[in-house]
């Protein structure tokens, strides 16, 4: 589908003052022509987005109140009820939660220290889905190695020792696998217990949590994250002698428990059933108030909608937002979602996540087809006032995955500055403090006028 | 004193080529010409000290293999007994452990936690000298404060709570005060704990621990400090509602216990008993591993004296190096030296202090005479090629203090940059990892230098 095609149809749409502004802007703009009925209800969307710090302020609220929400935890149900309560009360359509069952699982006590040299307390972070250690923990020598292969080149001699997984952090997606799968190739090995350096850049003593993965006939061993300070450390008084070290973890998984994605609509004047999906997880790891991972996710694909509500703009399509349960360790919320709707899977004509935080510089990702990228990126033409015109290639998000893939949607993710926020990634500092008003205005505004346009526009974004 | 006094003094000790050397260099140098005949020790000094990595792998296997080292705790035992091994295999002479009681404060263990809204951990650090909650910890609503006067305003909302003392970090020396003596206050308005905002600039949820004085008379009251983050955090819930906590510790003091200041020296050839004195403090709290607070600073003194081993220099007077005891909390070793040395307090020409860091940009801070700020500025300027020739206002250190003021002796500090030291200050990110080879080398070289020159002029450094 051409975008002449697109302007067409938009333009029949559209009042005569609208036209007008079209045939004048065009002169002067490098913005496609088809948009211009899309202008003024963007700037509105912008001018309303921007206009306060409202959404950062609903940020705190959240975080502030109902802290960390590990799936299972009463937190994320205090928070999943405060959100449709919430919802409802901003006007939004067909507020609901969908319930879905999660993984329950439950940190304890946990300690690390080394014992000889005698006894130094480590910064650890037991990694979700880990199994516990006997009640007076493990103590083993560390055996420290920076990579798969030289943990396989020395396979004679991980048989009873603790395994650091000491690989330092380049990128996330080059060394979440130490964390994702070092336990289980230490497990075969024979360990009994692993420590995965941090997955981020040196903090301040900080650990980053995440999921650990065994594999199926694997068996589990105790795994942990420790800061990189502390695997440091560790891997120098190891290049001089033997290191020990006691691990202690009180980890254990209970029954499942249940939870919900939480829904709401703008719903949409003209073709309802398709629809333009945007969503966060409410879920987050146990630790610090899941402020960037993923709260504020929540609330810039939410505030699109709100602001539509408040501003009576009701576009052609359904708006949908989802908070997604459930992302960290499971992905229940996701997969309940695509089953639950499977059946309206090619409805979803759009679907956008916001999970990688909104720190400055942030931009638009999309993955779709070549037609579809062109229109997108002619959108993104609107956002200029946000410093956001340029979409790169790389959108989705692991919540929006299962539907979009049924749907062959094209999906799009709002990408935050990932030095920053890998640096607090599944960490006790992923608060509020460090994100500011400004970038969660800006990202809520520019969802919301990319939402706007792909549900307002007369045909569908192409698959 | 002039300094062309000492230039004839100084030149009748070198020998011919370094007079040599004199003549040519006062053409084109704006060093002071007394100062020639130390250019070339000084020059070997600077190339020793920064020839290698070999201060800082000093100071990595202090603090990796004995970490934190509290006073009265086993790990500042086992420090100082090998500072005392490693300064003879140095070549020290007089190498002995000075003994010296020291009080000895237990952490236990340790946690906060808001429970209305329900149920968020709280990053916190015990107070150093704090009392203990009962058993089941202290339990009340929090009144939040940004300074001693609000505090005091409020007094009558005071009674059976738990003051937050919120105070922004501004300068360490501005905003100690409420980790100090917040405690105190608080109690006599009837407070039943106090939680003290980190006194450093927000880290990664990074509360700083350091010593509270209750004062005579004031019912002890358990305090602890609490990451900016979450002292933010419940003032944005006090704004909105009732903010309750739940504080538990375990803290306690028990009977004093043995320590040593550690001591070494560069007998001097000529003036034996006249002492120029340098050192930093062993002793740490008990987060971290005491790298910047205070291990650096016992290293780069120290490397002082072995540098003059090593080179075989051996200046007019005797160069000792203090290791010192118990600065964090007691001041005790800088007392006992003071006392048993209190004859002698007339005999230290010069005294050094290495308590702030090694973080680059640094400077050396002098406070004295004005006839013995001149010369010291004047020596400053052999040490321009490591970018530390300008002596700031503004010496002294905890330590030396008592013994300096006894004797009226010039005091110096070696000086880090602030912020980069404060970041981490009494935090468990006190890791070796922040500090670079390189600062610890210049820091060594400058204090080499200086006290080399200082010990080695033939007039003794005008009090």
């Amino acid at each position: 589908m051409s975008s002449a095609r697109l302007v067409g149809s938009g333009l029949a749409a559209a009042c005569a003052c609208v036209l007008l502004a079209v045939s004048v802007q065009t002169q002067s703009s490098p913005r496609a022509a088809w948009l211009e009925p899309y202008s003024e209800t963007a700037t509105r969307l912008i001018q309303a987005a921007t206009a306060d710090d409202f959404a950062w302020r609903r940020l705190a609220e959240l975080t502030d109140t109902y802290g960390h929400r590990l799936s299972g935890s009463d937190n994320l149900q205090r928070a999943i009820a405060w959100a449709v309560e919430t919802m409802r009360r901003d006007g939004l359509d067909n507020v609901r939660a969908e319930p879905v069952m999660v993984p329950k699982w439950v940190r304890g006590r946990e300690s690390a220290e080394i014992v000889n040299p005698p006894l130094h307390s480590l910064a650890i972070l037991g990694l979700g889905g880990s199994s516990a250690t006997p009640p007076g923990g493990v103590e083993a020598d560390v055996i420290t190695v920076g990579s798969f292969d030289e943990l396989r080149s020395r396979s004679a001699d991980v048989k009873g020792r603790i395994v650091l997984l000491n690989a330092p952090f380049t990128t996330y997606s080059d060394t979440v696998t130490y964390r994702t799968n070092g336990a289980r190739l230490a497990s075969q090995l024979g360990a009994v217990a692993t420590l995965v350096r941090g997955v981020g850049p040196t903090g301040l003593r900080t650990p980053h949590t995440g999921s650990v993965q065994y594999g199926m006939g694997v068996a589990p061993i105790p795994a942990a994250s420790i800061a990189a300070e502390d695997a440091d450390r560790i891997a120098r008084l190891g290049a001089h002698g033997r290191v020990r070290i006691r691990l202690t973890m009180e980890a254990r998984t209970e029954p499942d428990a249940e939870s919900a994605n939480v829904v709401g609509e703008i719903r949409g004047r003209e073709r309802p059933d398709e629809i333009v999906l945007l969503g966060g997880h409410l879920d987050s790891w146990d630790v610090g108030t899941g402020a960037s991972d993923d709260a504020v996710g929540c609330i810039v694909t939410w505030e699109a909608a709100r602001l539509m509500s408040k501003l009576k703009i009701r576009p052609r399509r359904t708006v949908r937002i989802v908070l997604w349960t459930n992302e960290e360790n499971g992905l229940r919320g996701a997969t309940a979602y695509a089953a639950k709707h499977a059946a309206h899977a090619g409805d979803h004509v759009f679907a956008l996540e916001s999970d990688s935080g909104v720190f400055e510089p942030a931009s638009l990702g999309f993955s779709g087809s070549a037609a579809a990228r062109n229109l997108v990126r002619e959108i993104g033409s609107l956002l200029s006032p946000l410093g956001l015109a340029e979409i790169v290639a790389g959108g989705g998000g692991a919540d929006i995955g299962p539907i979009a893939q049924a749907g062959n949607a094209p999906m799009m993710a709002y990408l935050g500055n990932p030095g920053r926020y890998f640096a607090i990634h599944h960490t006790p500092a992923d608060t509020v403090e460090r994100i500011s008003p400004q970038e969660v205005s800006k990202a809520a505004a520019a969802i919301a006028v990319m939402a706007y346009v792909v549900a307002e526009m007369p045909e569908r974004l192409p698959k």
